[in-house]
């Protein structure tokens, strides 16, 4: 038996094919066109899939489950996103029922986020815990809940950790609300503070590493800070603060014995990162949970969620 | 065969004694003495309970189970309070023992509001309900998650609503944080308020209601809202505010089915709080959780907590 793993991202999408234990044999990594078309993007990953399939001798006859990880809130039963900020026009797609068809085989749809909570969970810095807490601090903030092993989705889109209120007058969120975690401690959030803070106070390394203004994201900043640059280590302890306050929240919610740190700002920028969120966390949760809890750096990269795909198209077909 | 419930309070406890079903055969409220000692509230809950089995020609050999609520942070396997801030000198006491001793059964200690939660989603508002959050507003803010009648306590104290961050620079809370949702939306905070704006604006019939400005309490902010005083109106719906945004980010977390709303400002003042919880929820939590989630004021009233003993003792007894 196969199954397949799709992990649709803003920039990239990762395709894998898996056999019946959840060990991937062979995936691929697709560049997405600059504007995301889904009939393109679709295409691609059919392509993608169909050419690992073929090199690795498995046929559509094998394949007995598929798993697709996207983001922004989704619609697990009939299989389509609902609003996926990153994805202009794939509102309301098809998803589910596209690639049940091409590949003739059971699909399940779920957020990216929950797929590399699953995988950390699975395989990764989460095995073995029993409460756990998973965040994905990217372009956008995510998170994921497991359980025992099993993810925890409530109504069906749990685990938004990243919508919490920090900020009650803070700024505008992607999302339409206001003060979200996401609006002051994502990637966007701090290429978006130095930008502004770079024009009060040009002499910041951070402007020397992006050559200019508009080019500043999120990785200059650490670059920087890194190199002692005031502004950039000011702007990364205020991340790491509001991300703090946030772990904090969930630590006082849900009482978790480890909350795994993920995504790109963390893997760019952990270093910079956590121990201000440790700190953070030890000043604002209850102390007894605080003192339950461990935070840890994600260990599977951007595999996370190809792994935690592949895990879920293992549970559609019925064997895990 | 017979079970036995304890519910602790701050300024009362219930004694329950109930049937193998978890209904409650007799029950008696304690009021506690004013300093809360505890061998004197020992002693006074082992008479009651002693009495109302004599009385209900039930025998020590008929007690299979035993369960305690109380607040504060537990150590439920050692069956301890670890820090209980409105029972002062019970940290650390052998609680669990003392009652298992006693009545020669099983203990098992838990906390107040989670046995609260327990009671409205197995008798009251959230009966048959998958994913439930319930929030308790008293002299404190307390909180209780249950996943499919069963609670959910992550390490063994999950669902601290109430010392969420909502304000980073917020008051200080009795938990030793800052601008916990407690230090700004409780029965206690609420008095705070309304005791220092009641000298800028003396004309508020609040100070009439309460006698004095030392006198005030939330009963009496409240009695002045209905009569359209605006200071306490303004009070309320500040409180209903900051109630919304924390119920939005457990929202955001957890994606429950329902929220319900109890403890004694919701009993006394739900009327005023309610539909600002809900708008707020609207505004603040994301489109499609908000749209899943139903608010709705708890059933059970004061006897939340004990009839969840009982069913903390039936799952002691094994009967549940």
């Amino acid at each position: 038996m196969a199954v397949l793993g799709i992990d649709i991202g803003g920039t990239k999408t990762i395709v894998a094919v898996g056999d019946g234990n959840g060990r991937i044999i062979a995936q691929r990594r697709i560049t997405m066109p600059g504007d995301r078309a889904p009939a393109a993007v679709l295409f691609m990953v059919e392509f993608a899939l169909n050419a690992l399939m073929e090199q690795n001798g498995i046929t559509l006859r094998d394949v007995e489950g598929i798993g697709i990880g996207c983001g922004g809130p989704i619609d697990r039963d009939r299989g389509v996103i609902l609003t996926a900020p990153n994805l202009p026009g794939w509102d309301n797609l098809p998803l589910s029922e596209h690639f049940r068809k091409a590949f003739n085989a059971p699909v399940c749809l779920d957020n990216d986020v929950t797929l590399a909570a699953l995988g950390e969970a699975r395989e990764g810095a989460g095995r073995g815990v029993d409460y756990l807490a998973y965040f994905n601090i990217g372009t956008g903030i995510g998170g994921g809940i497991v359980i025992d092993g099993k993810v925890y989705r409530g109504c069906g889109n749990a685990g938004e950790f990243g919508h919490q209120v920090i900020l009650p007058d803070g700024p505008m969120c992607l999302c339409g609300k206001r003060g979200c975690l996401e609006s002051v401690a994502s990637g966007t959030s701090i290429a978006r503070r130095a930008r502004k803070l770079v024009t009060i106070c040009p002499y910041s390394l951070i402007l020397g590493h992006a050559g200019d203004v508009e080019s500043i994201s999120a990785a200059h900043v650490a670059e920087a800070a890194r190199q002692e640059d005031q502004l950039a280590m000011n702007i990364m302890a205020e991340t790491g603060g509001y991300l703090g306050l946030g772990v904090a929240n969930v630590v006082n919610i849900l009482n978790p014995r480890k909350v795994v740190m993920g995504g790109g700002v963390i893997t760019g920028a952990g270093d910079l990162l956590l121990d201000m969120i440790g700190e953070t966390v030890r000043e604002r949760a209850m102390t007894q949970l605080a003192d339950d809890v461990e935070i840890i750096p994600a260990a599977l990269g951007d595999q996370a969620g190809i792994i935690g795909a592949i895990h879920l198209a293992l549970g559609v077909s019925g064997r895990c």
